[in-house]
C-alpha cells in the first residue's frame, strides 16, 4: 500500500510563477472561492510569496521517514505538501531536510503538522507554512506514500497541482485548471486597480458597485 | 430587523488619543480590570497603538455586504468593530475595503473573524486585530446591522464606545466613562514611573508594596 | 501547603550557556527526544535563544501574588518558570515585574499562561515564552508556591533544572543530566555539520543514511 | 465596584414557562435568529428543558465566593447565569451549592466555566449547562458582582432576562421582549405542524416553500 | 458553478448493510487504516450503527438552502454528507428536514457543522454525526452543490461512496472498493473472534502475536 | 532508554477502594486541591466510579505496541495510565486489549489519546477516560516504556500511584499519601453531610459559613 509515484506531470512554469504573483486571495477568488487550505497553516516568517508543483507526502504520525523519500522526487520549482494520516504537530522537518530540499530546487514546504529549526530556515530563506512550530523529533520506522492524493489543511491536493502560498495562507489549483484560473486572476486584478483608485479618492463601494437599491429591496433600514 | 443607525455620539477626540497613549493594559486596569476583548484577537503586525470611536457591524457568517454599508458611516478617527452572528473565520476584509476605510479617516479594524491581503494592509499601515488571517472570500447576499450593540471577542461594544488596541490586544471603554477612565489611567502611569525606577535599582516588590506581613498572615512558609 | 523553597541547587553555569548555544531541537534530541514543553508556548519576539536555572512558581488562576515572592529567589542566570494550577490565560507578568526580574539577573520567563506589556518587554530585551498575550490583570489574594515541582506546558520541571528556550520552543533538562546531555548535543552538532555540507551539494539522505534497503524490506514500492 | 443588585424585575411566569415549552431553537428563530449562547455550553444530562429569570453572577477566575452571595438573591423560578471575568474551566459549583439553590426554587445553572459532582446533580434532577465538567476546586478570596449585565457564552445577559435551555443549548430573551417573542414562537410552531405532516408524506420542501424558481434564477444547474 | 448531479451510482445494497455490521473500526482497518473522518464528528445519541450511499452536499457557511435541494436526490438507503465551504457550527438541520429525509428513506446525516432539535431527532430515531449541537439558524440565500466531491471531517467523500457510522465515528469507503473492503473486514472479524477467546482466558498478546523476540531486538529492557 | 519496570509498589487495597467511594472531587479537595488530570479526559459512559494502582505507559504517537507489554505487568486492581510522547488522538485501545486487560483484573483505562470499540467496551463494563473517541488504528514499530513517571492530562503520575476516576474526571494520589488523603477525604465527607441537610432546609451558605462580615470588609455593596 505504501508507494512512491515517480512520474509527476506539472503545470507550465510561467503559469505557476504568475499565479504566485497574483497571490493566494486573488487565485482563490478566481477559482470560484475554492482551493484554500485551513487557516491554521501559517508561515514561519512574513513576506514569502511562492508557487510550485505539489510533491505530496502522506506520513504516519510522528514518523518523518518518507520526507527523505520525497526529496528524491523533487525537481526545481516544486513544493513539498505533507499531510499526516492522523493529527500530529511533531517537527517533521528542520534545517537538514531543508538544505537537502533546497539543493534540489524546492521552493518551500506546506505541512499540516510541525516544523523546527525555524531560525535556520528563516536565514536560509526557505519558507514553510505549518500548523505548529515544534521541536519534537520523529522516528523512521513506518512507511507512507509519495505523490498520492492527500487531504492537507482540509483541502484535497493531488500530486502536480499548483500550490500558491503567501502571508494570507495557502491555496491549491488543480494542474489542468492552472492556465484558466490564472487568466481569471489576472482579469480580476485588472478590475481591482481601477476600483482601488476610486475608493482611495473617497468614492464608496455602495456607489461603485451600485448596492443601494438591492440593500433597500432586501429591507435594510436607515434610522 | 436589519438596520443602520446613522447618528453616532463620539467621545472627546483628545481623550481618545490620550487613551491610545496609555495603552490597553493600563486602560483595562484603570476601569477596574474590565473591558478587554478575548486574546484570540491578535494584530496582523506589531507596533500599532491606536484608539478610536467604535462603528459597530453585525455580520452574518461568510457575508461581508454590511462592510460596505458601514464604511459610509465612518468619520475620521473611527474604528470598525465587526462581529459575526455565529463563529466564522472567513476573510471579510482586504485591501480594497481598507483603502476605502482609510480614505474616510478610519484608523483600523477589530474583527472577531478573518482578514486577508495582510501584506498590503501592512504596507498601507492599516492595523487590524483579528481572530484569523484567512483568504476565504465572502458573499453579499444577507443583511446585517450597523451601529447596534455587538458582542465582539466576548465583550459588549456599543456604537460610539472608545476602543483601544495595541500589541497587548483590544480594550473597550464606554463612551461616557472615557474621561474618567483616562484620568485613572494617567494617575496609574504616574505611580508606575517611580516604582519602575525603584525596581530597576533592585528593590523588591515585596518591600515596595509591603507584602511580607500579609503573606505571612495567610500562611506562606519559607523552607 | 503554600511554601517557598529558598535553597536551590543549580547546574554549572558554563554547561547552561553551552546548552543555550546548542538550541532546543538539538538538546531535545540529545536527551532521547524528551523534555519539550507543549508548542502552545511561543516567544513574544523572534530571535531570543537562552538557557537558565529554573525558579519554578505554582500560581492560582488569575492571581500573580507569588510572582513577587519568586523574584526574591532569583539569582543571575535564572529563568522564571510559571504554571497555574488550572488553565488560565491571564496576564500575570508585565513590564514592572520584568524590570524587577531583570534587575536581579533573570534571563527570561516561561509561563503557561498570559503575559502583557509585550512592546515594553521587547524593548527591554526580556524574552518571554507564553501561552497567550493577554492584558487581563490579576489579583493578589491567594498563595501559591515557589521552587516546587511544576507541570508547565505538559512537562515536569523541577526547581534548578536547566531550561532552554529559543524560536523552536522550550526544553527542560534535569539538573543532574545537564553535562551528559550537553556532551551528546555537541556530538550531534558535530555530526550534523558534515551531513549538512553533503546535503547542500545534492547528495540524498536516502544515500547518506543508507535507507534504501530498509525501505524496500518494509515493502515500499516505486511505481 | 463589587456589588449586589437586590432588586430584580422578572418577566411573567406563564410566559417564561411557555417559552420553555417552545424550546431553544424555536425561541431563537422567533427573535430573528438572536440570543443564542455559544454551543460550547452543553447540558450535563440529556432531556432537561427549562426556562427562568436570570440571576447573573460575574465571578473571578478560580473563585466561587459570589455563588453563595447569589443564592440569597434567588427566587423560585430563577436560573443562575454565571460568567467568569476571564476564561476558566474550574468547577465553581457542586452538589452543596445545588442543594442550596434548589431549596430556594432555582431551576438550574448556566455557567461559562466548569461544574462538578455531576452524578449527584443528575440524581437531584438539577440541570446544568456548562463549558466543562471539572472537579477543580475554587477559593473564596475575591469579590465579584450579582445581577449586573454579563457576557456569558459570548451573549449579553441582563439580570431578569428570560433564559431558555434544553438539549440544543441556551438562549436568552430580553425581559421586555418575552411576551412578544413567545407570540412569534407559538405562531412559528403552529406553522411547522402542518409542514411536518406534509413532509412526512413525502412532499418536498422545494415544493412546499416554492423554491425551484428562485434557485433557477440564482443559477443552479441540474446535470 | 453551483450544480446538482442527479445521477448517482451506488454500491451493492447487501454489501453496504454488511459494512454497517462490521463497524467503523474494522472497516477502517480493512482498508489499510484509511477513510476515517475527523473524530470531532460525534453521534447525537449512542447506539446507532448505519451505512449508506453518500449524497454529498457542499454548503456555504450559515446557509442551508441546498439541504432542501439535496433531499430530492435521496433514495432509500442513502446518507446525507454535508460539508460547509468554510468552518461553521451553525444548525443546518433540524426536525423538519429530518422528517423529509426520513420520508425518502434516508438513514442518517453526517455533517461537519451543527445540528439542532436533537431531542426530536433522537425520538425519531434519525441518527446524526456532527461537529456541534447548535440551535443557530441559517439563511437560504446562496447556492451550493449536490453530489460533488467534498472534504468532510478532513476526508474526501465522493458521491455514491459508502459511509459507515457508529459510536466510534465515521468512515468512508470508495464505492468501487466496497466489496473488496467488506471481504477484508469479514476476514479480520473472523480472525479476531479466536483471539478474543484466548485473551479472555488470560493468554497474553505478547505470546499470541509472538512479539517478545522483536521487542528484545529493538532494545526493550526489563528492569 | 525504552524499559519496563517490573516491580511496582502499590497502596493498600482497602484504602484504594475507599478512595473510589469518596470520589474525584472530594479526594482532589482532600489533598489541597491537587492531583486532577485535565478535564479533556472524559468517560466513554456515565456512572463508573473506580480507583486502582497506576500501571503507567509512555507511548509514541500512533503506536500502541507498548500496550501489549503493559498488560503483562497488570495485577488485579490496577489501572492503565497511558500518555503519548506528543499529542495524539489515535485509537490505541479497543475491545481486544480490553478483553486482555480485564482478564488480568484491570479495572479501567485512563488515556490522554483516543480509544475505539466504545460500544463493546460499554457492554463489557470496562470504563475508559480518554481525550477522544477515535477509530484510528495504530502501528507496532516503536518502543516506549512501562512503569515510568508520565505526564498524563497535564498531571504527573508515578507508577503505583492511586488513580481515582468517575463522572467528574480523574485524580491522582501519590502512593505514600493515600492513607493520609483518605482520612482527610472522609473527614470532609462527614462535614458535608450536616451542611447538606441545613442547606436543603433553606439555610444560606452565607450564614452557615459566616461569610457576611468578611464580604463587607472586602467592600461588597448591596444596592
Amino acid at each position: 500500500m505504501a508507494k512512491v509515484i515517480t512520474q509527476l506531470e506539472r503545470a507550465n512554469a510561467m503559469v505557476i510563477n504568475q499565479l504566485a504573483q497574483a497571490g493566494v486571495a486573488t487565485v482563490h477568488e478566481a477559482q470560484g472561492r475554492g482551493g484554500l487550505l485551513h487557516p491554521r497553516l501559517r508561515p514561519i516568517y512574513a513576506g514569502a510569496r511562492i508557487a510550485g508543483s505539489a510533491v505530496t507526502v502522506s506520513v504516519p504520525p510522528g514518523d518523518n521517514w518518507m520526507m527523505h523519500v520525497a526529496i528524491e522526487q523533487l525537481q526545481a520549482g516544486d513544493l513539498l505538501i505533507v499531510a499526516p494520516t492522523s493529527e500530529c504537530t511533531d517537527g517533521y522537518f528542520g534545517d537538514l531536510l531543508a538544505t537537502s530540499a533546497q539543493a534540489r530546487g524546492c521552493r518551500g514546504l506546506v505541512i499540516d503538522a510541525g516544523v523546527r529549526d525555524v531560525r535556520d530556515l528563516t536565514q536560509m530563506n526557505f519558507p514553510v507554512w505549518s500548523r505548529a512550530i515544534h521541536a519534537q523529533g520523529t522516528v523512521k520506522e513506518t512507511l507512507g506514500s509519495v505523490n498520492v492524493p492527500v487531504v492537507c489543511g482540509a483541502a484535497l491536493v493531488n500530486p502536480g497541482d499548483v500550490v500558491i502560498a503567501d502571508d494570507d495562507g495557502v491555496c491549491v489549483v488543480p494542474r489542468l485548471d492552472a492556465a484558466r484560473v490564472l487568466a481569471k486572476a489576472q482579469a480580476r486584478e485588472a478590475g481591482e486597480a481601477e476600483k482601488r483608485e476610486r475608493l482611495a479618492k473617497g468614492e464608496l463601494g455602495l456607489d461603485i458597485y451600485a448596492m443601494r437599491e438591492r440593500l433597500a429591496a432586501k429591507g435594510l433600514q436607515y434610522v
